[in-house]
């Protein structure tokens, strides 16, 4: 039966970058017989202009009805000036949380071809290959009470709630103690318990759920210490385990070991396995419409939508194979340069992908 | 007159650093004449066993009498069964909050001596002088309500208030502004004023006290790019302001930059400069008792102490060398020992900083 993606290129390197993945399905589709249809809707900034708000009706009724979702990214400069309830990001979290895509799932790996591209020392960083699950639509990003009041003093006050419950923290710690069980059996969970006490209870039940995997071995770090360790020796790490907040940015830091944020997929899943898939890296305004964005991370998201979500590992090792290929071409966009290497744009590497599939 | 200071060695590695640290002073003392007395109290889990509280009254009774403060490091694994409310952790958060000490400065400074001694590459991080500035009394840390309850379905939730108002804002960014004029005059403030109301209000209020500080070119990062940028070319910080969380992840990310987590001190002030000093490090229970522990940041913190809050930059130089020369004649401890030079514990360290005055 013919499968359905949404596709949602949404602003700044988006359009440019999404562009690429669907050459790739369209070659996957023609030479392969792949039974995809896709179908385009506006998100972000994008459909701010068009719809007055960053999550049309018809792109969630559309994102609702299909198999899975691909997006490119949101957000810029250009929105910056507007209200907090209907900017870019409001869509992309809108989304998230309508869709419940409380996984995510976000790999720094180190392509061996990069690691002239790492700031970090070869010895530190080669072999890179860590998994974060982070929360994704609970904690400070969505907890109520938030906004702006006047205080008794007549002064401005802004407050956000940091909230999780039981059932919350214990799916996430499911999805990480199963994905931890196929790779390394080594969990790392992250929180602040000695601080925040809703981070207490993070841990306690990731504790709880942890009898149900004696097989794996976990393990408990405070986020300040995490985020140190990451650049001490990354490679103590397989799985970690992180809160909403915590691992927006230590996802970003790992991400950025591997020299290369324009290399890495994300997925974002519900109970399921129905997901939303995205490149870990934002929207790039300071380049977008120069065709010269890193399109890979795009292109291995869609790999992680055939495999995650469509159970299609065949496709999926395929394109992860030609974007390796076209490594070891030498083809490289200038995020990813490296002396004696072949610099290209945007639409070229799409090209050199698609050739080696 | 002679000044005090109130001399909280602590848990772990503090009593040890600490040790170092007053060795410093007392030479100082001898042979320079300096008017200084110290009295130690308890604080943390050290008090915790004797007191049952982490922070005994007398405790911040001297804290309070003193004209600053030296302290080791807080914590360890021996009290985390304890309730919450009693843990080592509670002892600093409290005496912080007692003295009002919103100011929190964190240097990451990469020594020449220690450029190998770096994850990072030599291109990379040599020369990196950041100054973070954290907030340190307000913010997730101290918000409430917090706490743990059983909600409507009966489940146990946690939550904390992050949450900040006009005037905090504004005290720790009049700080910033004033540190960024002494250096060289560019300020990253970190928020994640995309998602968090709380930190809108942040960069709303840091771009209205930067109205008065027109030589300081002030821009704003989120911080998740922050904590890549600072992996990926931490070179463009100068000085850096955050709040407490953000501030407590980015800086220790920050620090270990420096391949030395042990070389680094901070200090946290009050509105009069009065000011509380400590290593960047914690307690770090697993290498207690055993003499490594490298003392240099609680002896730069030594230095800080003198040239904040006692307005002495004669001696805070003088100590500021001699860490240099002993890092110059090949002494290392552990942490940052790299082929060829001279490994050393830490009385030795202390010794050769002491010689070196
Ligand atoms: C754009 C923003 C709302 C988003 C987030 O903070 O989750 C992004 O940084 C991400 O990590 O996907
Ligand atoms: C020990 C802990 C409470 C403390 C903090 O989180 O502030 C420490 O990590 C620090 O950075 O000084």
């Amino acid at each position: 039966m013919t499968k359905k993606i949404a596709v949602l290129p949404g602003d700044g390197i988006g359009p440019e970058i999404v562009a690429e993945a669907l050459k790739v399905l369209d070659c996957l589709k023609q030479d392969f017989g792949l039974e995809i249809e896709t179908e385009q809707a506006l998100i972000g900034g994008a459909a701010y202009d068009v719809k007055g708000t960053p999550l049309p009706e018809e792109t969630l009724a559309l994102a609702k009805a299909a198999d899975s979702v691909l997006l490119g990214a949101v957000g810029g400069p250009k929105w910056e000036p507007l209200d907090y309830s209907v900017r870019p990001e409001r869509g992309l979290l809108g989304i998230r949380a309508e869709l419940e895509l409380f996984a995510n799932l976000r790999p720094a790996i180190l392509y061996p071809q990069l690691v002239a591209a790492s700031t970090l020392k070869p010895e530190v960083v080669s072999g890179l290959d860590i998994m974060i699950i982070r929360e994704l639509t609970g904690g400070i990003y969505f907890g109520r009470p938030r906004g702006r009041r006047i205080n008794e003093n007549g002064e401005r006050e802004g407050f956000n709630t940091l909230i999780y419950n039981e059932s919350e923290i214990r799916r996430i710690a499911h999805v990480a103690f199963q994905i931890a069980q196929k790779r390394n059996r080594k969990l790392c969970s992250v929180d602040k318990a000695n601080v925040l006490e809703c981070t207490e209870l993070w841990r306690e039940i990731v504790v709880e759920v942890g009898c149900e995997y004696p097989d794996v071995e976990l393990s408990h770090m405070y986020v300040d210490n995490a985020s140190m360790q990451l650049v001490r020796a990354p490679k103590q790490f397989d799985v970690m385990l992180t809160d909403n907040m915590f691992g927006d940015i230590l996802s970003d830091c790992a991400a950025m070991l591997t020299g290369s944020i324009g290399m890495l997929p994300s997925a974002s899943l519900d109970k399921n396995g129905k997901g939303m898939y995205e490149p870990i890296h934002g929207s790039a305004p300071d380049i977008a419409g120069r065709s010269i964005a890193n399109p890979i991370a795009t292109v291995l998201s869609l790999a992680m939508l055939l495999r995650y979500s469509f159970g299609d590992a065949g496709s999926a090792d395929r394109i992860e194979k030609a974007v390796i290929t076209a490594l070891d071409a030498g083809y490289r966009t200038a995020d990813i340069y490296s002396e004696g290497m072949t610099k290209v744009g945007t639409a070229e590497m799409g090209d050199a992908i698609v050739s080696a599939l």
